[in-house]
């Protein structure tokens, strides 16, 4: 590899011999409701708190993509996984019911891709097999934690986005059939100094055009390449923000291959209360997991890069006035002959 | 590599080209103060708040070892890094100093040994070089987020660990000269029930003696392999679990051979308040990093094995009266001819 490259070709080409996306009741009302292996009428899954809720949403996510995949548990070699909740709890607690030797992950909501990238070193260097890759986020867990309790009500800015809520994972294989993983780009931190967390958006937008040209540098390819470019989770302001940065980068990506999970996964029904659309670990996840892979599997895309984007800030470093540093993970997904 | 199997065997030998180690002014009155590169005679280093002390401390870890290399920042592929903070936040903002591409990690105090397997495997595989692999933790900081804020002066049982203030970091390259990474085994999650966050060691020590399990069966070597197996913070308590259950798993490692980065950091004068011993994600690291790697060099030890170990838990988790999920990750470490 180059010196001064970011960007990983597996030579080998993974195989995403399964896949799984569980949502929520929000989710069930969006436009990609049918693209869900699961959805639950409610936010709680018989659990008594949110954040066993969430985890227990992961742990429904791997039960299905291992018996998607013909596996059992034992059959996984290693299981990797982060989300949004401190200490990782949700990755940390179904890495024990799942019982695989476990790389706990924290990339924000950048984590879909990172895990997926890592799972494909580890596969591509055959240092394991069978390796399930995943996130999760919980809109109500979320909030608890970041912001203010749901039931104060507490109004926001258009800018703000909804934390979805979902568990997307990945079974990633040496052999078999499906999509396979063909290079990951892994991301830089960037911080333009924006400091409001109810644009996040807009913080993590240079990181996602930082990324994107690195990819399209390291691999000497156009936007051409691709089908499909997304985003994780811009949303509608951040996403704008990125592609008038990548056309001062001087990269063009021609009209309708361009767009961002988090725009896509709720409906203009649902505007009023998503605002600048959807966020989270989850988001990135569930979308290429779900939609984006059911599309690659009816033949409407070859090649696609999922570009997963995080804001890797905590509630205390914006009390204590730090700005918001972002990254974001490339990982390019090719299906067919 | 075959099924079941959770040790990666590095044919290539990953190089530690350099190594820094960071610390603060409990741990520059212990016994290994002249392992340190760099020690600090108080906890703020000149910083607002703990947790920017807790990160500029590991950014002076990362500039001394890419120094001691003879390297610039530019020069460093990527960035594996994690800490204890939420949301990984001294990570995020030391990257974002660095500005290598990032891969943030979360395996509480097993992340020093979580960063350098994953390291290891990115060099291995040609898919960088110029790794920068490390941690941190800070007393303060940690007290702050998972406890009582110190002023108030809460009794604690002699179970209790005290958390080290300190940064490692290791810098891994395909070549050059130095200690040379062998092979790694990632751990399992192991939770035999405990739930008491004031007796850590206890919790972690079958995670511990897993994955040493784990790491002589793939391998097929006994303990007499190593000059020395560390674990990470298992400190008195734990420790002394972690090795009853080894003898009933039959693995009786030699005397004097078995040690714990928690027990050795810190002197009998500072029993009183260290308690069972040192802990923390930087107490591994810069033991390993500063005392171990010096042994390695000064011929006192040829082959070691470092068994860093992690309590998956949150505050969160422990109020909703879950038990701690522990982890342990071992890599082995060679020098020599």
């Amino acid at each position: 590899m180059l010196q001064g490259h970011q960007t990983w070709v597996f030579s080998s080409r993974p195989v995403i011999i399964s896949t799984a996306a569980v949502g929520g009741p929000f989710e069930a009302r969006g436009p990609l409701a049918e693209d869900f292996d699961l959805l639950h009428g409610d936010l709680w899954l018989g659990q008594d708190s949110y954040e066993k809720a969430e985890k227990k949403m992961l742990e429904e996510a791997c039960e299905i993509a291992i018996k998607k995949a013909g596996l059992k548990k034992q059959d996984i070699q290693f299981f990797l996984c982060g989300d949004l909740l401190n200490q990782i709890i949700s990755s940390g607690f179904a890495a024990r019911t799942l019982g695989a030797p476990f790389l706990g992950l924290y990339g924000a909501c950048s984590t879909s891709m990172e895990s997926l990238a890592l799972g494909s070193l580890i596969v591509d260097s055959r240092s394991g097999n069978n390796v399930v890759c995943g996130t999760v986020s919980h809109n109500a867990a979320a909030e608890k934690q970041y912001r203010y309790p749901t039931e104060y009500g507490a109004q926001k800015p258009p800018t703000a986005q909804w934390t979805v809520t979902g568990a997307g994972v990945a079974l990633l294989s040496s052999g078999g059939e499906g999509p396979r993983v063909v290079a990951a780009t892994i991301g830089r931190v960037v911080d333009m100094g924006v400091s409001d967390p109810f644009n996040m958006g807009g913080a993590m937008a240079p990181a996602a055009a930082d990324t994107i040209t690195a990819h399209f540098r390291d691999l000497g390819v156009s936007p051409g390449e691709y089908d499909l470019i997304a985003t994780g989770d811009l949303g509608r302001v951040g996403f704008e923000i990125a592609a008038d940065l990548l056309k001062k980068h001087g990269i063009e990506i021609p009209g309708g291959r361009f767009t961002d999970c988090g725009l896509i996964i709720y409906g203009e029904n649902q505007r009023q209360e998503a605002l600048a659309g959807g966020s989270g670990c989850g988001c990135s996840a569930v979308v290429t997991y779900g939609h984006i892979l059911n599309r690659m599997k009816k033949g409407e895309l070859k090649k696609v890069l999922i570009v997963a984007t995080g804001a890797l800030l905590s509630p205390l470093s914006y009390q204590q006035k730090e700005s918001i540093p972002c990254i974001a993970h490339a990982v390019s997904i090719e299906y067919g002959p």
